[in-house]
C-alpha cells in the first residue's frame, strides 16, 4: 500500500518531489484500476498543490461528497454527471492542507447497500464492502495513500477490514459532513482510509486541527465487546479478535470481556429506525420525484422509512440518548474496546457489500472507531478488528490501534 | 395578513377552491411586491396541487433552501442563477403535504447579516429584519400565508417580531435542515412564519407529523428571562414584555422573573464562537475560492471563524452542553418563558437587519420559540415577545403563545 507517512518522509528527505509523489500515485492507479474499478472519475493530469502539509498527497473522495471541479454522481443514475457548485467542507479542508484530489471513488447509491462493480484488491471475486467501496479498495490496492469515506451503518470500518486497510471513523462530527449527501443526520460520519494507523492519525490531526497523540494509561485496560445481540461472528472473525486480545495482553494490557450496558442491545436495534426515518426525509425528493430510478435496496429502505411514525422515531432517539449516556459505564471499566469490524472476511461475490451489524451500535454512539486490518487471513482475505474509545477519545483509539498494528506487523 | 387556517376553512366550506386560494395569494403578492421586495424568484403561473392537507396553500421558501424547479441564489452573487438538483427535505415535505411553492424569498448572503433590499411591510423606511427577510416581510405584508425561514442566531423570531407575524423556531432538528445551505450545523434551525399562532402550529403539525395541541397545567407558571447578559432592551421592548406578563397574569398564570442558571450568560457568549468556527468550515469553499465575491459582513464572520482554534471551539461546545443540561433547572421553575424577540421595533434604515442578541441563547439551547407579535407599537411598528418552552415542548410554547395572542387581539 502507499503510505501517507512514507510519502511525506520521502518528500521531506528530498528523495521525492511533491509532483513526483503525485506521479507515482497516478501510476499506481493506472496499474490496478482496470482490475479493481475503484474510481468513477479521475483527474489523470493532477499536479501537486505546491503548499501545505499534504503537498504531494493524492486523495480519493467518495462520490457522495461534493466537488466543485468534478462530477458527483451519488452512485445513482439520477445524479449522473451532476456538478455541485461548491466543494464539501472536508474537500475544502483537504485542499487548504495542500492535498490533491485525484478522483471520485465508487459508492453504493446514496451510500446505502446496493452494490457497486468495485472488486476486492485481495481477490476480485469478493466484495470490497460498502458503501465506501471505491475508497477502501483504492487504498487497499495500493493505488492512493488516502481516501475519504462515510459511515452511517458500517461503511468505513467494515470495507477497510475487507480490503486490508486502516481506517478511522472519528467521533461524531469531528470531520464536517457539510456537502456530503445526507442519508441520516444523526449517523452520517466522515471517515478516512489509509495504509496504516499512523497514516490515518496524521491525516485526522491535520484535517481536524487537533493533536492525535495520546499517552495511554498503564496498565492499559481493554474491554472486549462481542455484541452477541448482533449474532455470532464467523470463526475467522473470532480468531482475529482473540489474536488482537492476545497481542494487547502480551503488551501488558489487562484484557477482559466488558460488562455491556443493557441499553446497548436496544440501541443496536434502534439504529435502523433512526436511519430509515431520516433517510426517508433526507432523500424525500429522490423518493417522491425519481422513485423508479432508485435501485431496489435503497428504495426498500426509503419505503421502510416512510412507514416509521414520528413517535417510533422519537422513542428510538430516546434509546440512543440513553445508550450514549451508558457508554460512560462501559468506558469506566476500560480505556478502549475491541470488537468485530465485520462477521469475517469479505464475502464472495459482488451481489452484497457484506453485513454492517457489528458497526451500527458504534455509529449511533458516535464513538471513534479504528480498523486494524489483517490480523488473520481467511482464504487469503484479511480479517481484522476495530478499536473503539469514548467520544472525543480519537487519539486513544488510534494509539491502541497503533500498538496492535505494530505487534501484528512484527 | 393571509391566514392558513382561514384559507383552509374557506376551502373546506366550499367558499373557495384550492386554485382560487392560490389565485388570491398570487394577487396579494402582485399587489405589494413592488413596494416590499420580498421575493427573488416567483412562479406567477402556480396552481394548486390538487391533493393533501395544504392543497391551495402557497408557500414562500427562503432562498438558501434548495428547490429543484427554481433557482437558489443563497443571497449571493456566487450562486446567481444556481439550480440545485433536488428539493430540500422541508420543500419535499411541503410538496408531499400538497402545498404549492410560489417563490423564493430574499435572504441575506448565506443567512448572515449583510442586509437585503427587502422593506418592512409596516414602514418601508425600516428593515424587515434578517436573515429570513423576505419570508418575514411577505407574510407580514399579507402576500402569502406561510413562509419558511431559518434561524442560526435570530433569523426567524426577530424578523417575525419586526414584521408583525407569528413564527415558530421549533425544537432543534424537528424540521429537517437537509438541502438548506449550512452556516452552523449546531445552530441552523428551520422555522415557519404565519399570520397567527394557530397558522404556524397547524403547519408545524402537518410537516413534523406530530400533534401540536397541549393541555397546559393549571396554574400555568411563566418565567420571565430578561437576558441582562445581552444588555438592556429599548423601552418599547420592555413595554411589550410587561404587557405580555400582565395578559398571562390576568389569565390566571403565575408570572415571575425566573432564576437563570449561571451557565446561560456563558452559553450566550459561546454562541458566536460555535457559529463562526462552523461557518468557516461549512463555507470553506466560498471563503477559499470566491472570497472577493462575499459581502463584507459574512466575509468578516468567516475570517473570525478561521481564527477560532479547535480548543476554543471545543470549550464553547462544552459550555453549550452544560447550558442545555441547566435548561432543566429553568424549566423546573416554570412551564414556559417570556423573553424579548429583539431589543425593540425594527430599526430605521435598510443598512442593518437589527440585533439578534436576545435570540442566540435559545438557538444554542435548541428550545422551541414562538413569536407573538404586535403587543405594543412604537412609531407605528409592531413590538412583540417570544414564548419559549423546553426542548420538544413545541406544543406548550404554541399553546401559551395562542393564549397571549388571543387576549392581545381581543
Amino acid at each position: 500500500m502507499l503510505s501517507l507517512v512514507d510519502l511525506l518522509a520521502r518528500i521531506r528527505s528530498g528523495a521525492l518531489t511533491p509532483n513526483g509523489a503525485i506521479a507515482e500515485t497516478l501510476a499506481a492507479i493506472a496499474a490496478r484500476e482496470d482490475e479493481i474499478g475503484a474510481f468513477v472519475h479521475r483527474d489523470p493530469a493532477a499536479r501537486a498543490s505546491g503548499f501545505g502539509p499534504l503537498n504531494g498527497i493524492g486523495v480519493g473522495i467518495k462520490d457522495i461528497v461534493d466537488t466543485a471541479d468534478m462530477p458527483t454522481g451519488m452512485g445513482s443514475a439520477i445524479y449522473d454527471g451532476w456538478r455541485p457548485k461548491a466543494d464539501a467542507a472536508i474537500v475544502a479542508a483537504f485542499r487548504r492542507a495542500g492535498a490533491t484530489i485525484l478522483g471520485k471513488t465508487a459508492t453504493t447509491a446514496f451510500a446505502s447497500s446496493d452494490p457497486t462493480a468495485t472488486r476486492n484488491p485481495h481477490d476480485p471475486a469478493h466484495t470490497p464492502g460498502g458503501s465506501s467501496s471505491g475508497s477502501a479498495a483504492s487504498v487497499g490496492a495500493g493505488m492512493i495513500p488516502l481516501a475519504v469515506g462515510t459511515q452511517t451503518g458500517g461503511s468505513v470500518i467494515r470495507p477497510a477490514a475487507f480490503c486490508g486497510t486502516a481506517a478511522v471513523k472519528p467521533s461524531f462530527r469531528l470531520l464536517p459532513t457539510i456537502g456530503v449527501k445526507c442519508y441520516s443526520w444523526t449517523l452520517d460520519t466522515v471517515g478516512l482510509f489509509g495504509a496504516g494507523v499512523a497514516d490515518v492519525a496524521l491525516a485526522l490531526a491535520i484535517l481536524s486541527g487537533r493533536g492525535m497523540e495520546a499517552t495511554l494509561p498503564s496498565p492499559l485496560r481493554i474491554g472486549i465487546v462481542r455484541q452477541d445481540f448482533a449474532g455470532a461472528a464467523e470463526a475467522a472473525g473470532d480468531a482475529a479478535l482473540e489474536r488482537a486480545a492476545a497481542i494487547l495482553s502480551g503488551a501488558g494490557a489487562t484484557v477482559r470481556d466488558a460488562d455491556v450496558p443493557g441499553s446497548f442491545a436496544e440501541a443496536w436495534a434502534a439504529h435502523g429506525t433512526i436511519q430509515d426515518f431520516e433517510a426517508a426525509s433526507a432523500l424525500g425528493w429522490e423518493y417522491d420525484a425519481r422513485r423508479d430510478d432508485l435501485p431496489p435496496q435503497v428504495r426498500g429502505h426509503l419505503a421502510a422509512g416512510r412507514a416509521v411514525g414520528a413517535a417510533e422515531y422519537d422513542a428510538a432517539r430516546g434509546v440512543a440518548k440513553r445508550a450514549r449516556r451508558d457508554a460512560k459505564l462501559l468506558f469506566a471499566q476500560c480505556d478502549a474496546v475491541l470488537a468485530h469490524p465485520a462477521p469475517g472476511a469479505a464475502p464472495r461475490g459482488l451481489s452484497s457489500t457484506g453485513d454492517p451489524r457489528y458497526n451500527r451500535l458504534w455509529t449511533l454512539l458516535g464513538t471513534p472507531c479504528v480498523t486494524v486490518p489483517d490480523l488473520v487471513r481467511d482464504g487469503g482475505l484479511p480479517v481484522g478488528v476495530q478499536v473503539i474509545a469514548p467520544f472525543a477519545g480519537d487519539a486513544t483509539a488510534l494509539a491502541v490501534a497503533a500498538i496492535l498494528e505494530k505487534a501484528n506487523r512484527a
